[in-house]
């Protein structure tokens, strides 16, 4: 396995002019659509070892339909700049040295993921474009679809003269993950993405620097001032758009004064039969008011808690100091979000919470690298280094300093 | 300890104005210059505890012409300005939500370090400037001296009303590291600072993102064409200014053609007695022409080695190719250097090279914060996440994301 790194290491470090790397990713889309009939013939291989029950299968399965859309994705990929190359400050030091800082590709990044073929090109993609080389880990319920990819991603690296090196498909057994995350000498970047057993593992074990991607524990706090006519449906959206995403509200903060307005609130998540986990004073204003089969007593486990389904808690607070004490302690700093008709209470909101994105008077579904117009999404960081909240092209690359002399030496 | 951490949050969450961060440290370079005596006394306990002749002894010693210059540092970051509460972007998304993404200081920054006690007013310094809390790590060795700076730093805080908490130190027992390094629930980047050793344990166990700062293992290149008036002294200036240096010189490779012009390259060399590992070609070349007990035969162990120290290696190459691959194979990422009189040559060295620093016709010397024009220094990055090469305030920071709405749901 690390001869493969190393070689994908070598290929990171010829760079490709942008017309090469988009030529591959043009060639890429015409091969995909080409051999759209072997890779659903190997996906079905790996459908066949799943039960169709299983909650993976769906993630798993690929169509033509499916392969049409991943060339979509490979289409806004070639359209996006290039994230390399970027003179990000240029100056010259009092000594006459001249100083430039440039976007550079990191080199080799690894990707570890779970079910999903579609991951493959979508990764490969975003690495190749940047310039980096792609060492992959994908799940062993998708190998026979992620060898076929491979198989014309290879392709398309060699008819445009480019080395097959800048991809390496890692057997798909879990027990050489390990392998990669120790391989610091050879791999520049590790994003894990998968279960939080997996993103759990990869931190505590890796070597590599990583950017973790992970549990969304989102919260909207409701002031004691705010908008009744847009409250109601902010928090619907919120809730029962898309519940099983990160960005989903999985606990709804109310100020005390507030809570006459909570049967409001509420009422229109009866329409997706959402289940609330109210606290003691909530639970005393929604009683009769909710639908009894829907309504619980909150425990200790339902805050700081990610459903990702069609259930939400609820806590009531005396003020903002304790709704922001409450969000800290309990978020994983992805999206929070306040409903507020005071500007003193927004910033406050803004300021005190520790999170990637903070939202007033806006559902927490907005949380997504192509609506904040990123182009293409690799995934949404919690933690603070690097890249934080959604993240793209960008985060693929680090920078060089370049100090151009004529014979200087230091004094 | 872990209350102690959790305090540092708290207090890292209230954000305060830059005139009040400043007169923080105005009342901290006053109230060191008042307390020098205390100072320079419980710092004369720790010495008392090492032998003059430790190497570390002289890191240890604080006099009151350190403690002014320590003072002078502390002028230098309050006149540096705010890195934190940028506007990095802003624009509004098409569904009319106004996005800012804004720079927000990281949280609580730890910081493990060994003897030296000035790098406990630096530290907390620079955290402080950026918003940050502090909680630091510092050696036994220091252990006195730390807490009477410490006492001066918590008294300056208070005069100005601001939280005691922003600072912790920690009990100064290397045991402790480890619940550091576990904590990442309240600590957002460790920076260790020390040792090969420290740095090792700090990035194996570790479930906080770091900083790596650490060797450098730096080359220069001699091209088949360059300048023979310059590159003797550029060479000097790299292995001899400051020998026990990150960005010294360690290896010398050079292209065959060149090895005739080697013994006018390393002539100046014997002004400081520099003992060369010279591979047998360059061996061959200097045999006479370098006093003889200077000269040594290079074995495979003299490659990829940091002296810190006055030696040197010498590597012969064929050509840029094998050059590059050598230094890739060998280096730190940390500067690297090409001496040519090609702009081709110095190009493909520029992009080729993986390392933080590349220089064409210069000193490797210069790879330092304040040559660069940061103002101050944490640090010299050899990862390539977040921070790379010299790093200062800004690496103290990450960014928020902010989306102002008028009751938005995601359609």
């Amino acid at each position: 396995m690390i001869p493969n790194f190393k070689k994908a290491q070598t290929a990171s470090r010829k760079s490709l002019s942008l017309t090469k790397r988009n030529q591959v990713l043009k060639n890429l889309m015409k091969n995909l659509k080409k051999s759209s009939k072997e890779i659903v013939k190997a996906n079905a291989k790996d459908l066949a070892k799943m039960s169709p029950t299983n909650s993976l299968y769906d993630r798993l399965l690929l169509t033509p339909e499916r392969i049409d859309a991943i060339c979509a994705d490979i289409r806004t990929v070639i359209s996006l700049p290039d994230p390399t190359g970027k003179t990000i400050e240029k100056r010259a030091l009092k000594n006459g040295l001249k100083m430039e800082r440039r976007s550079v590709p990191l080199g080799v990044v690894g990707v570890i993921y779970e079910a999903r073929p579609n991951v493959t090109v979508d990764v490969f993609s975003l690495c190749f474009k940047s310039g980096n080389a792609a060492v992959l880990k994908g799940g062993s319920d998708a190998e026979n679809s992620n060898k076929a990819i491979v198989k014309v991603i290879k392709k398309s690296l060699s008819e445009a003269g480019v080395s097959k090196d800048y991809l390496y498909l890692m057997p798909s057994d879990r027990k050489y993950v390990e392998v990669l995350l120790k391989s610091e000498k050879y791999i520049d970047l590790i994003i894990p993405r998968g279960s939080q057993n997996l993103i759990r593992f990869v931190k505590e074990n890796s070597l590599v620097p990583i950017i973790e991607t992970g549990a969304g524990i989102v919260h909207t706090y409701v002031d004691n001032q705010f908008d009744l006519k847009t409250a109601p449906e902010v928090i619907f959206n919120a809730k029962t758009h898309r519940p099983s995403v990160c960005n989903a509200l999985d606990c709804l903060v109310i100020h005390e004064k507030s809570l006459p307005k909570l049967p409001k609130l509420t009422q229109k998540l009866t329409e997706k039969n959402v289940t609330i986990y109210a606290d003691p004073k909530a639970y005393a204003k929604l009683t009769n008011k909710y639908p009894k089969n829907l309504l619980k007593k909150a425990t200790k486990s339902h805050f700081g808690k990610e459903f990702l389904s069609l259930k939400m808690a609820i806590k009531t607070v005396r003020n903002l100091d304790e709704a922001v004490e409450h969000i800290n302690t309990y978020s994983s700093r992805h999206s929070e979000a306040i409903l507020s008709n005071s500007l003193k209470n927004q910033e406050r909101f803004i300021n005190e919470v520790d999170a990637s994105t903070v939202y007033t008077n806006a559902s927490t579904r907005f949380t997504d690298g192509s609506v904040f117009g990123l182009g293409a999404e690799i995934g949404i960081s919690t933690q603070k280094l690097h890249a934080r909240g959604p993240f793209a092209l960008d985060a693929l690359t680090t920078y060089k300093w370049i100090l151009r002399g004529k014979g200087h030496s230091r004094g």
